[in-house]
């Protein structure tokens, strides 16, 4: 059996990954897995992420979770043109900064935007304390203001000119939230 | 000027890059940025890393935030025994995953526990809600037990049977937190 990528498309990190194959002609099974059924809680899933969380990777016998080292994998493995992931020290090291800051930064403010906006509100009936939302609104700001001082600056990509695996999970989130 | 770090030792992440930069023989300039006095809010700092947080890096006139971005940037620099960051593509991938996952689980699982369990009671003189405190210590069992079932299992190391920096990242965050 050949690459497998389980994902739900809905899914800010899968999005990152399966733009990156598909942008890369990575030829890999797509396996869906939706979250709006808990299919990530099953016993089949849970061999291929104990985390239970998407995307996941399989790949012959070898699985992998976490959208930032199925990335890094993935652009190894098949040599994707370099811009993706700089050879050069101080570019790739711009990409894992983005990449390490994002998890607990970025991503963080957007999830949580999105559940008191929409999904604790519209989908759970449940409304969200003014404060709170206004507290979350306040911390998406000074993350998006840190993404533009200090990440992205005055380039066209995080790393400089060229695109990378870092403005795939930037974009993916922030359109995710930003509508 | 040549490598400078910019650390509090008090601080978990900060132990792993030192850590790392010592077992290696990298010669370094510890500029101590000592937290409890909030050095790390001043504008020399902020110049240095403008997210305000230790560690950082200066080499020259590159910059650089983030222990993990920091630690893989030294890894390559100095060319440091393959063990740390391995080649192999297998190997690396599961150093990658650990690096990604920890800081939404471990890491943040962690301090909350330290900040609830001491710094709001001890330092602060704040008691924490015990229902909070429970659901705190609850989260840090699941991250605990993820990190044995999926990421340690029945290893030396989290990345087989030599030490990565996934380890040194795993290990300074358990000893501060669970003395
Ligand atoms: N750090 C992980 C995050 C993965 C993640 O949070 N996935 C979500 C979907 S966006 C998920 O599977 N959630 C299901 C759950 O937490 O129960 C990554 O980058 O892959
Ligand atoms: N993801 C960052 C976390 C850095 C971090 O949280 N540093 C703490 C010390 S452990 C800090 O500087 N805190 C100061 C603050 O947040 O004001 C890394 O791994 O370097």
């Amino acid at each position: 059996m050949g690459l497998e990528l389980y994902l739900d498309l809905l899914s800010q990190p899968c999005r990152a990954v399966y733009i990156f194959a598909k942008k890369n002609g990575i030829p890999f099974e797509l396996r869906t897995v939706d979250l709006l059924k808990g299919q990530h809680h099953s016993d089949d899933f849970a061999q291929v992420n104990p985390l239970k969380k998407v995307p996941a990777l399989k790949d012959g016998d070898f699985t992998l979770a976490e959208s930032v080292a199925i990335l890094l994998y993935l652009s190894r493995k098949y040599e994707t043109p370099d811009h993706w992931y700089p050879q050069d020290l101080q570019a790739r090291a711009r990409v894992d900064e983005y990449l390490a800051w994002q998890h607990t930064a970025l991503r963080t403010s957007c999830t949580r935007t999105l559940w008191q906006k929409m999904m604790f509100p519209v989908f759970l009936g449940q409304q969200v304390p003014p404060e709170t939302l206004a507290s979350t609104l306040a911390e998406l700001d000074r993350c998006l203001q840190l993404f533009e001082d200090k990440f992205l600056k005055d380039q066209d990509f995080l790393a400089g000119s060229h695109i990378s695996v870092a403005d795939l999970v930037a974009i993916t989130e922030l359109m995710h939230t930003l509508p």
